[in-house]
């Protein structure tokens, strides 16, 4: 499972507060954090507050890189953020991410030509979030062609059919999982697939979410799921994909799998 | 989720000494005690030791039926001890379980039929259990046909594609839940599918067992498992199931969902 740690996120007080303050050391000790957790990425988002978005996403990801080697994915809707971060990055770095508009997909496969990037695109557009998978298809196949005319390797493209909150919009998520199945047919090699999994608990109450999360992404190991943005330091999550994993033979079993695994 | 409880099991030592010392109080403790955790049925197996099966399993199902409606699932090989247990129940029995050789389907449809019984059929024969989902395909396209020669309604058919210890053959997991998806286009309308869950995990430490289960299991609802033999009273079992069903939009959402279900 490539795990994405979804921790440093100016959404968080404590890394608003870090970025506010130039504190090193918080941003640091969540990455590493992350990583020792089974994180194989860390996302970086800014968050919505700061004033000059485009340094703070460089000092994050400088900040981030003196302590870790592990491939940052840029999180951020402004293109002249997005290129800060890549061109700061010294891993191959990851966009996060498109959509299926044409405006938004030129000049971020252009930025991914241009800084070797991994895509994440999500499968939405100017009309929104498709309600069925058939919908989500057919934008995956708008990103996975323009990609494709970009000159992006397909093994460099994740897809994300966009999950949204089961307390709201129940109706999504086996339609989410239909799409991540199926989205492997789209071309050859197939496009990898993600999702921003907490997003399935958002509003939940609070004791459910972690059973939420844990069992939508044991579901979605399942249909074919190759990578999540998740809580790397929930350990129990972490195991559920571990263990998911197992069962889809992509780690040979041995009695101590969930230890086999951290120490890889 | 239709959960039979596995419990009632001459295997484990407490049922066994129960039905030979005719102490009713144990098997209906252990009764209620499932169909209180979320168990829809009782699975009833006098197990390998006792020196009339055929007195046993009508005990049981007396001992039983005294506490509880619940359906119960006769378990064995003997064609004698089966009829022994439907004869006895007074809910709807299931018929646990017919495979795909021509000798045991013959008879056992055979008393489905008489006893209005519904029939987990496995999908091995002779041969042994399959490597691939085509070969549990095949064999259970057999048990579908010969359900229909025998007059069985497809809607009291539930196909077992018969999981392994992920231990000793990890191979089989993934082809399991392939087999789930698939099966559900051999008929219109589609055969159930069931699975006797605790066996992917028979030989793995014990501190694993339970995470490989319930693990397995929201898998194998998103692969559109229907039904599952397994332990009742593993409440994060039962609560994984739960929320996989929701996830499935086969339970409505709303904030209490694990335990309205339980109220159901």
């Amino acid at each position: 499972m490539f795990i994405i740690g979804e921790r440093i996120n100016g959404m968080f007080k404590d890394v608003a507060q870090a970025i506010q303050k130039k504190d090193k050391a918080v941003i640091q000790e969540l990455a590493k954090k992350q990583v020792s957790s089974g994180a194989s990425a860390l996302d970086v988002n800014v968050g919505p507050s700061s004033d000059n978005p485009k340094e703070a996403m460089e000092w994050l990801v400088k900040t981030i890189t003196e302590v870790s080697d592990a491939p940052l994915a840029i999180d951020t809707t402004k293109i002249d953020v997005m290129e800060a971060g890549l061109s700061a990055c010294k891993s191959k770095p990851i966009i996060n991410s498109v959509n299926a508009n044409q405006d938004k997909m030129d000049p971020l496969f252009g930025l991914a030509k241009k800084y070797n990037a991994s895509v994440i695109g999500l499968t939405m557009d100017k009309a929104g979030i498709p309600k069925d998978a058939e919908g989500r298809l057919e934008l995956g196949m708008k990103i996975v062609a323009s990609a494709m005319e970009h000159g992006i390797n397909l093994s460099d493209l994740y897809l994300d059919a966009v999950i949204l909150p089961v307390n709201v919009a129940q109706v999504h998520a086996k339609e989410v999982l239909r799409a991540i199945r199926e989205s492997k047919m789209l071309a050859d090699p197939a496009p990898k697939t993600i999702l921003g999994l907490s997003n399935v608990s958002q509003g939940a109450p609070s004791q459910c979410k972690a059973i939420i999360n844990r069992t939508f992404l044991a579901m979605a190991i399942a249909s074919g799921l190759d990578a999540a943005i998740m809580d790397a330091t929930d350990k129990e999550l972490v195991d559920a994909a571990i263990t998911a994993e197992l069962l889809m033979e992509k780690q040979l079993y041995c009695d101590s799998f969930l230890d086999a695994y951290r120490k890889k």
